[in-house]
């Protein structure tokens, strides 16, 4: 493999790491944090540093990268701007443990939102900042960064996007990685923008408008309330609850909205299948947790809310499920693991997926009964070639494997089965908080930090898909031949 | 379809089921149980003349069937017998609700070994004897006695064959279906045999020496006792914890031992497999448990037991599993879902296609690295055409969907997570007991008549791997045309 430009690329991600961290220092500033602005700038220097040094020395002219580099680069991106990224959280003594600071910024780069906090409200307001901003930058990836850097590396930035863009479609846009790149940057800044107006409209001052909105917009889920969203108003709580499922749509549609082919959109077998699976999950849930209400209306509004919520695989909360009837939680387990579209900052197994494995199955049950038709799948319109169809298939196997091994490695824990079980899902597919003792109002922080590195591996392997980072990881990757 | 076929073939079964309540209706006799005997007599009387009636009226020329109708006439098999095998444990009042008695006979039939009992020892011994022997039955599968019946269906026969056979692979020992299932049907009695002689050499006496090999021939699980086979000697437990791991191995390779083929069986990769599953199954359990154990030989010992009833499917149990450590528990709920060897009595996924799956995730990852590489699945010795790897991925997701989908539709249930997730389980994949309230000492009983159907058909499908009962319960396939 390339492995010079490699190791330039990952000097540059420090560099860019080291940029970002200047961000929080400002609002150090502005509140008069003086220890956290020293370690922001601290870190921030030796980034800049040592990722200039790294990149100088590892300046090559062969910048051509196959699939190999462009999955070790994203991967290693990941993990060196999580590495990087926590030392804020310790230098200044506001996380005691370097292996909770660093479980902390990965599921704030993963959009994950697991938190091993007890007392958030204890914490700065700048580290406060650049936990939501970590979720903020991780929701569109590492991607962008990457495509600003190398500007002479146009045909084959589509590797480093593949292993970047969550979901089995890569939308192809333009011809050109670099320019869809940069127009999903500017969808996703221009909602950005007007969720922070929206919120700050409510109850919500400005401060709180900001990283709530980072946090919805990566789909990550860190608050600054230990009550998460339930501490506001039920307009914050709607604004956020409509802009976890915006977030959770697939980019691409929103681009077709721009240029104005609304047909192709209603067209989209995703986003129905997307808006149904999550308006039965509200049904449900609504009906099943009425009991427990005082009225209809506030029992759908939490519904809706933690529906949206879990399928977008934000982790916010509006009311403590953990103590909501089975089925709910059953329902919620289920949207865990589902996710929402492909092509959005959400986690989980993305509803196209979910949608070609049903397809596949009935296909299969018509085979049998008719074994002389010819069954092909369709998708969005098009047949699905078989290569397609194998990958998925392949995926989910490799998914529940996954699951089944990070539930292996945690359940020395002393938890309960459903605590173990929920926290694997919660980090394997960046949502958050699980059920039991990793429930919306219950934290990580009781787990040994072998299990919170097993976490941390299952959140950057669930954000990047599994392969990119087993890839990455595998020692054959780093041989010199090519 | 070829209903006149399937009714026809129905009212044989009914026959069969009418004959083999007679060995029941004999132990009755030598119990001098009068009410049982009566209850098997007039079940018996019903079986016979409603299977005669039905088959006499249906009698047809057109004796061709294909997989539609193999799998009508195997699902309608399975629901029958368990219907009609039910009835003398209600008729004799010894279970007071028909839906319990149901449940316990699926329970049999599909060699799963899940009870609604909490006192056995208050149960008739001809009862008792009955319950063990719908394992044994099961274990083969009606396959046999409709292979019994057809004489002049020879070529088509195979339909029902691979309806019946559990595993991705129908090994084609002979031409003839029929043979085939003479020759398997041998080998299990020959081994039934044995293990009778063996077990009643030690701490057992005739009657439960026969009821507990009928229970490990079939992979099923009942036993006599509350306490399982933690009841009886060292010796006991070691003949029938063996004895479960052969019944767990293909019965192609018995075959093959049988004409000489030593080397072909030294090399299945299927065996090996099973057995070093197995193997690190003990490892791990063993050393995990160790504190919870005066001894390491006694430790190693439950270990053993435990991962081979629980790997096999069958469900016995010399210890309370459930007071185990997590790791532990997990390791077994693992086991529960790989299950044994395709073409054994066992249930779940099949050792065969669970290695299947690891081969295909090796097989794209290795892709993905090399995108021009030519990279082919190969299993005992050959190559697997793309169809049959098609097929595993599909079942796997199939099998995942009906796991969820069963696990929400008891989720109404006031049962902890670990309970109702090990009972979905525990059902699906034809094992017994689960953790939790279904633990080895817990019952089913709890649970609501519902869910208990819930139950029943998950046994039922997983016991004829899925497609089968899909396809015999779809109104389409019913329709006359074709």
């Amino acid at each position: 493999m390339n492995r010079k430009m490699v190791f330039y690329m990952f000097g540059r991600i420090g560099q860019i790491v080291g940029a970002l961290l200047l961000l929080p220092a400002i609002v150090a500033v502005i509140y008069g944090e003086h220890t956290q602005l020293w370690s922001f700038i601290a870190t921030a220097a030796l980034a800049i540093a040592a990722g200039t040094v790294i990149a100088a020395c590892c300046r090559t002219k062969n910048k051509v990268i196959y699939a190999k580099e462009g999955f070790a680069i994203v991967s290693l991106a990941w993990i060196c701007m999580s590495a990087v990224g926590a030392l804020p959280f310790y230098i200044s003594g506001e996380i005691g443990s370097y292996i909770d600071a660093l479980f902390e910024t990965v599921s704030g780069f993963t959009t994950t939102g697991a938190s091993i906090l007890r007392d958030i409200e204890a914490m700065s307001k700048s580290m406060l900042f650049w936990r939501s901003f970590t979720h903020w930058v991780g929701g569109m990836g590492v991607l962008v960064f990457v495509m600003a850097i190398v500007s002479n590396m146009t045909d084959r930035s589509i590797h480093i996007m593949r292993a970047e863009m969550p979901g089995p479609v890569v939308g192809k846009l333009l011809p050109r990685g670099r320019d869809t790149a940069k127009i999903l940057y500017l969808i996703y800044i221009a909602m950005t923008l007007v969720q922070i107006v929206l919120l700050s409209l409510g109850d919500m001052d400005l401060f709180e408008s900001i990283v709530h909105t980072f946090g919805t917009a990566g789909t990550g889920g860190f608050s600054v309330k230990s009550a998460s969203i339930g501490a506001y108003s039920d307009y914050s709580q709607i604004v956020i609850g409509v802009f976890m499922l915006l977030f959770g749509v697939n980019f691409n549609l929103y681009f077709l909205l721009l240029i104005g082919r609304f047909k192709t959109v209603l067209k989209s077998t995703e986003l129905w299948a997307y808006l149904a699976i999550a308006a039965s999950g509200v049904a449900v849930i609504t009906l099943n947790i009425l009991p427990q209400y005082s009225d209809f209306g506030s029992a759908l509004k939490d519904s809706f809310f933690q529906t949206s919520s879990i399928m977008t695989t934000t982790g916010y909360s509006t009311a403590n499920f953990d103590l909501w009837p089975s089925l709910s939680k059953g329902v919620l387990l289920i949207l865990m693991c589902i996710g929402s579209c492909a092509g959005s900052t959400a986690g989980g197994l993305k509803v196209s997926r979910v949608v070609l494995l049903f397809k596949l199955v009935l296909g299969e049950i018509k085979r049998m009964l008719h074994p002389r038709a010819v069954t092909s799948v369709k998708f969005e319109g098009k047949a699905v070639d078989k290569h397609t169809l194998n990958s998925v298939l392949i995926y989910f196997a490799v998914y529940v494997f996954c699951v089944v091994t990070a539930f292996l490695a945690v359940s020395f824990e002393p938890f309960s089965f459903d605590t173990n079980f929920s926290a694997v899902l919660a980090t394997f597919n960046n949502i958050g908080p699980g059920l039991g003792g990793v429930g919306p109002y219950g934290s990580f922080a009781d787990y040994s930090g072998f299990s919170k590195l097993v976490f941390s591996l299952a959140m950057l392997m669930g954000r990047l898909e599994i392969f990119p980072l087993i890839i990455a990881l595998s020692p054959t990757t780093w041989r010199k031949s090519r």
